[in-house]
């Protein structure tokens, strides 16, 4: 399997604020991997307020039950991560082992174990022997330290070919404030291993229903307009943390909270980017920006359609502005569109017009767009005021060579 | 671009029986290959019924619309198929050329325009110049025969690697009756080219209305079952038409066409799964039965979210039988499921039961299903009685290479 640095990866990684009030800790647990930190401890000192959005699967792994189940009460005391195991399609023993891992958890952290909460990425279908994970938490305990973002985001990962994380503060009345996140994620479901996770935490205190309406809000334009290969996991967990000294904002539509909601929606926007950077095999971030259509979801339907289409990945990856597989795809989408109004444009070159291509672009000009690591391709259906941005990659062999040339 | 013919090509092609009553040219008309021919003409001697399936895209192609403008009359006197280009996406251009390839096409062959079929298939977004169709169309007329059933088949070939032809005959009060068909397809879009054209006469007489009922009820577990990349064209058009001396059958429930029924079905599979062996870099043929879904629909999408899930396809060209990505796949369809009733067997070994693996399945018999060319995949839901089957092939390097390797 390819171990190769994706080309679009960062070039540095931002310096992680500490945040008092939570501490990490990473060791090698030895789940799946050898030499490598596989399971990541985050404590709060004091219980935060906790919000959560999960796969929309059917069939959806025995963490992410867990997680839902204990959402409600919006309180967690520590978040406990494997990577190698999605401990996915366990049937009866995967609950075992959720169980396991929270009791065990909540005995070394001395709480209950509904403040625990979950999340596993790795293999899907083979059990995660959890039986001693108290020893490997109380490990992790003695390890915690508020300065353990970077090896979170390394113990998380699996197929990633590099961590991922992202800060920024605000200010609140003149007091300053910060947020910091770590995600993984490489496909939306990753060879024989899963998942996109990530962990947001803000030392601003706000009440969960609050963290809960905004998680679920910016989710939309953010985790979920990022597509690799159309594949949904059946572990995908965002969880958002808060905890703080302040007085816990309890109003959505308070103005304290304007500038925390901006900075929340940009570090899920660039965790977002760096997922679909890394996505596997990539070569090219790709912006599908569709305006023009009916409505805001028929303008996110056709987006996805044409984000997720193998031909116009990989006219991509050949670097083709090839605008008749866009028609194509926006045919495919069954949302309303004309062929007669459609537009198309590759960067700020418009290549179709009215159904017909454009007689006199420049087909140098649109090479050099294509040729660059980030292309914009917009879409204006010409019928409505919806519109909708989804992100995605080029579909190359290395995609192929990933999810394929093994055999377990 | 790979010429390589598929590794699943058929090793011979059938005899296609003379059905006297329709005839076939195919000429070189330099549309956009060289050396080859890329017009054909079927034209029957008095006009023929005639019923039509068309692509469910938003954005057809011009001969598309023109089809189904005139299909409500049910009679077609000829059909004008070209190649290299699928007049799609070419606005107000694309409604002319159709025009004039019917104009031209009704004076050579003396009849109306309505009773002129088309069907193209190639470039997206390139005008077809028809300016000089009624000169080709004359000189294809002057070559007509009985016998042109494969050159035809060759005619519309765009990516394929081979082309297609199926026939079987039936017998009715003792009297015996054939079906011809050829297609053409390699991805449900292939590169710059488009399309799946299906092409089927029978020397039965049976009313129109009666063929269309037929048609677009066969077509759901035929054609429509078939899925390469997920991708539909602009153009896909599947045409049956009927002629012959009998009495027009009329009664789609009489006792005399049900030996028809079986071969215009059997016919349509036999072509389905020509287009499938023939899909872009295909090396397996896959064939996903899903059963215990709560509906027929139900079952049908749960399938085809498999059949087009690009990690499942990837695993397959890896001969990894790998079950987690079949999960992950159900799960993503959003239709009904409960991951612990799943049971997903590779061939006949069964991998997964009650939402676990088999523990003492044979790794090595699974092996050696996912080495054979032609792989059958069961999930049961354990729902309800839904079922459906869904075929494709393996995305493997070559798919990538030949949508990929090369600009515009």
């Amino acid at each position: 399997m390819s171990v190769k640095i994706s080309p679009l990866a960062p070039t540095s990684y931002p310096e992680m604020p500490i945040l008092a009030g939570v501490r990490l800790a990473s060791i090698e647990a030895g789940i799946k991997y050898q030499g490598r930190k596989d399971l990541c401890l985050i404590a709060f000192d004091k219980p935060a307020q906790i919000a959560g959005v999960f796969t929309k699967s059917k069939c959806p792994s025995a963490p992410v039950d867990w997680c839902r189940k204990h959402l409600s009460k919006g309180r967690a005391k520590a978040i406990v991560i494997n990577s190698g195991n999605a401990n996915a399609f366990t049937g009866h023993k995967g609950v075992i082992a959720t169980k396991q891992t929270a009791n065990a958890a909540a005995k070394v952290l001395d709480c209950e174990e509904e403040a625990i909460f979950l999340a596993s990425t790795g293999v899907i279908g083979e059990p995660l022997d959890a039986s001693d994970f108290e020893n490997k938490i109380t490990k992790a305990y003695s390890k915690l330290s508020n300065e353990g973002w970077h090896e979170a985001a390394q113990a998380i990962m699996t197929t990633d070919t590099y961590p991922k994380l992202a800060t920024k503060a605000f200010a609140i009345d003149g007091k300053q404030y910060h947020i910091n996140a770590i995600a993984k994620g490489s496909g939306m479901i990753a060879p024989d291993m899963a998942t996109m996770l990530s962990f947001i935490v803000t030392d601003l205190s706000v009440e969960h229903t609050v963290l809960q309406k905004l998680l679920s809000r910016y989710t939309k334009s953010t985790f979920n307009a990022v597509t690799v290969d159309s594949d949904t996991s059946t572990s995908d967990s965002v969880l958002l943390m808060s905890f703080g000294d302040n007085d816990t904002i309890a109003d959505i539509k308070s103005l304290q909270i304007k500038t925390f909601k901006k900075a929340l929606r940009a570090v899920m926007r660039e965790l977002s980017m760096l997922l679909v950077r890394d996505g596997e095999g990539a070569t090219k971030q790709v912006c599908i920006k569709v305006t023009g259509a009916t409505s805001k979801q028929s303008a996110r339907k056709i987006a996805k359609a044409i984000a997720d289409s193998p031909l116009v990945k990989t006219a991509i990856a050949g670097e083709d502005a090839n605008w008749g597989r866009i028609v194509m795809a926006v045919g495919k989408a069954g949302e309303p569109a004309e062929r007669d109004l459609l537009t198309i444009s590759f960067g700020d070159i418009m290549v179709a017009q009215n159904g017909e291509r454009v007689p006199d672009y420049s087909e140098e000009a649109t090479s050099k767009i294509m040729q660059a690591d980030e292309i914009d391709i917009s879409i204006d259906i010409g019928l409505g005021k919806g519109k909708a941005k989804v992100w995605t990659c080029d579909l190359t062999k290395e995609y192929v060579a990933i999810n394929g040339d093994y055999r377990s």
